[in-house]
């Protein structure tokens, strides 16, 4: 069924690019868990030789003649590295790109698959490149998604994303808003006036609909959680948006519906898993419904959908290796 | 023109009940710096004998007698048991009631002038009781009632408030989800489906608006941030509501309205101040602009929009011993 | 070889009272991640009903028939409570205690084996009633106990044990104390005047020692890290502290020995593993090295250390389901 | 008897080199608020045009010219700027360097008095040049001096200094270990082995001692606490410790020494306080008892001593201006 080399050997070998930033080092640990695979390096172009946390792998500078030869590459490069990466392996290893490089809206998704696991099965097991999703349109588009499919959405009136995420999601570039002294019982919104770039990522999953997404940043490591107001039809209620959830959403493990009320942020740090919940709003006139949807930006948002994704481009069980 | 007693002493003696919480002792600490007022008391039934903090002032068991005889009395009780005090101590003492007991909505407003600071100054200089305004209504009405009294507000369309408060606002009282271990490193959402007491508050004052609020637990100790979404009418853009609230607000110093952007919580923590920006949306239909509000939920949201009121009531300058 | 029933069933029949503290907490999702072993039961008498976060296990009032009928039982109760459940369930089951009831110093200590798992694996593996050391006690020990056995340490001048660990430590239960905003942004000693229950626990373990420990609270969730001055003979350095301790650890994945310099506490946060570092002190007249131990109290110091316990009271390999 | 210029004037001309580091903005506003001065300027080259938060004062470009024209110049810059700045200014304004530069062990110390406000106000108030106490040093200074001056420490053992500093001590540059994300949730030991800058400070204070001073890095933003270990003569105890700061510290009202038990760290952050608190030590053999000192390492430990040796100086209260 699937048409691409290598899994006849008994192990896949896998090479990271960037395996020192946040994403890096997460992603190297997730990886290193996966009984299905081997690490062949992982890269860090200031951190060469020193250990990578995993037993046995230092990181090393990044080569090209290796990198062409792995099975599979990672890239968790800085935002406009990967592109040129992409074009160096030719048509080597498959690749999975955490970067934005390759993403809806980034002009350069022709020929990548758009990784979001739940949703795009099909499509990634075929891939040679798939762009691995940003941390908030992960949260949001398996949250609207189906509900968009359902049609129970109004698209007219406005959805407001309000999300904040951990520090995490900014990298790991020294930079002196970011440093504990400026975070530390610090709370601050960015990217307002509905300019961040995950908006468009998310708009072109979405489709039209009136989308307001304004991102803050927490004082915690890690985590991410989307506050969203929807404007519902008529009789649309929380019961029916979880109804619509749970058949989307058969058998995904990694994906949980609160069967009642809205997650928190803490029971999903450290997993690779998306929590949703939705509760009705009273005293307003045109119907709308609150959607809490909480991840890990390292997890789900990041690592743990590209090991989804890898397991999907090998046929593997999707949730294999993944913290559910 | 002030009919109440007391003007002609050399100082204010003032008394403060429940002065061992969290606002009890911000407004201690905040009335002992204060150059025209003595405390006479300060009561705290748990900590009886226990240091204020200030220099020669130790808690007291809360005292009946002693209660109706200062000029003036702060009640920083649980929300509850403000209504028996103003009842017993009868028409002795003026009150600022710290509590919820006495604000719109509560059923006991009757009698109680409502003290945002900046806009009902003639009332509060005349009141016997002031209710002092919650922390969350605070920002919330300083930063919208101007632009609807100007009609600038499209009072039909969903105003969308994102609040995000640190823990001091719930009090001091030990309860498990208030455990340093919970709240560090989380982020939760709660009083969700628009039940927040606080919104009824916003509502009495406002008037008639399509409004839904949504709190937020912060891991920080103190401070408030209020994104809003506010859609307005055709051609109002944030120049103009910028215009509209330097309007309202000139002389008042306590209030800074952002030459350009948004403020963020680590500008107001620890003072009196409330911080206003207004941002333009893109990419929507119908026009949204972005209002942010912080201030300390202590300071402005508390113990500092009652001192203000005190100063209103006794003629003073209103940011007298005000951390502006 | 084990003279203990069950060990012919398929999977060991574990009971977990006190299931909802944060120890019990740890330990109930430690425990289900083990492949040898099936929890029959997690009690809570505050949470009988709730999900336990373990997929299928919902806490449940403890039943002293139920206790008795389990294969080995973990109790993670307050202090003081294990002592009655080892009455109550007689010659039963095996029981690992997680609490201070069966511990050096505590009276209570006879019958029971101290089960430092790399110290004392042979007397653990007969042992019917584990006491599980306390976090602070597990390092120090750790630590200290092959240098003192290979006579390197000058018993005579004070050991300085300088702790600092997260509020985890203290337990779940509401107190004043321990709410967020008094533990964030502040830092403290306690315990002082080396009064600290542990100490005593160490010094049955260590012998004649001077031995000062001071504890602290740190503004973190979990960890413990142990700053520890040690007085050593003419010519010892950190090389030879680094051979003892690798020595005397051969084979305990758990322990990791640093090549050179000192561990901090993010390394071990959300693990089962004990770091330990030493430097050489320069400018003092008396020879003295600084040992830096880290360890999570929740890990390794309580839930990480009991599933080793099990491991080695049913023959199995100590390291497994334990997070090295 | 102040023989210095500029006495005459109605305000103290001010002038702040490196006025937006952390120890910089502190200063800037505590400065700003102090009423016998006037801030001609506060420079930052990468901030030249800036709001400083102080109303109507932006930062400005450093300008030789100007500095040289200033009655007393302030120097919060990078180590090793301060020298050079000594030097260019010649003998203008005089000056309050809050570097490294001119402190004991610098090399630099000669013409320079060292600023322990407490100890030498005399000195201070003929000083053309103030070397401002480092922070860690201060607390340590204040604590130890006046118990070596009476005879009680036994300076043959070890004193050990244990002490925890908030992240804004570590300065206001980038650095990766700096983030948020590395600091959150971790402790560690850093200058291990005895070779923390600050102990030659306090050795060229102290006199010959026995020392070893170990410094940690808290997850706050600011505040120090020390926990010192010290031998004491035979029946020396608390009781003595505390006669002996009281009599050294009468009238100083930026020191507590509290009447029993030892003191926290967030008693004094954001004051100019410093808190002294000592106990007897159980189950030694030879005498040491427990020191504690809390301090803001930007308030007394920087910015408040600079402005209380500004006092000095100028012939004014020393605690003018300053946050007792």
């Amino acid at each position: 069924m699937n048409t691409h080399k290598n899994t006849s050997r008994s192990r896949l070998r896998v090479g990271i690019l960037g395996g020192n930033g946040y994403t890096g080092r997460e992603l190297t640990h997730l990886v290193a868990a996966h009984d299905g695979v081997e690490i062949v390096f992982s890269t860090s172009r200031s951190s060469a030789g020193a250990p990578t946390g995993v037993p046995g792998l230092v990181f090393t500078e990044p080569d090209e003649e290796e990198a062409r030869e792995a099975d599979l590459l990672f890239l968790c490069l800085p935002h406009g590295d990967a592109a040129a990466w992409v074009e160096r392996v030719g048509r080597g290893p498959r690749i999975i790109d955490l970067t934005a490089d390759h993403r809806p809206g980034s002009g350069r998704e022709e020929g990548a698959v758009y990784g979001i696991a739940e949703r795009e099965g099909a499509r990634i097991a075929e891939a040679r490149l798939v762009a691995n999703p940003g941390c908030y349109p992960t949260g949001v588009i398996l949250a609207l998604a189906p509900l968009l499919d359902a049609g129970v959405v109004d698209r007219n009136r406005l959805t407001v994303v309000n999300a904040a995420s951990g520090v995490t999601g900014a990298g790991r570039t020294p930079r002196a808003d970011l440093l504990f002294a400026e975070v530390h019982g610090n709370f601050k919104a960015y990217g307002e006036g509905n300019v961040h770039r995950h908006r468009k990522e998310m708009m072109h999953t979405l489709g039209e609909l009136e989308l307001l997404f304004q991102p803050h940043l927490l004082p915690v490591a890690r985590g991410i959680l989307e506050t969203i107001v929807l404007p519902v039809g008529t009789g649309v209620n929380a019961t029916r948006i979880r109804e619509l959830w749970e058949q989307a959403y058969t058998g995904c493990h990694a994906l949980r519906v609160l069967p009642e009320g809205i997650p928190e942020l803490a029971s999903v740090v450290g997993t690779d898993r998306l929590h949703l919940g939705v509760v009705d709003v009273q005293d307003v006139a045109d119907p709308v419904v609150t959607v809490v949807a909480a991840l890990d930006n390292l997890g789900k948002g990041a690592a743990g959908q590209a090991v989804q994704n890898m397991n999907l481009m090998y046929g593997w069980d999707r949730e294999r290796g993944v913290r559910c």
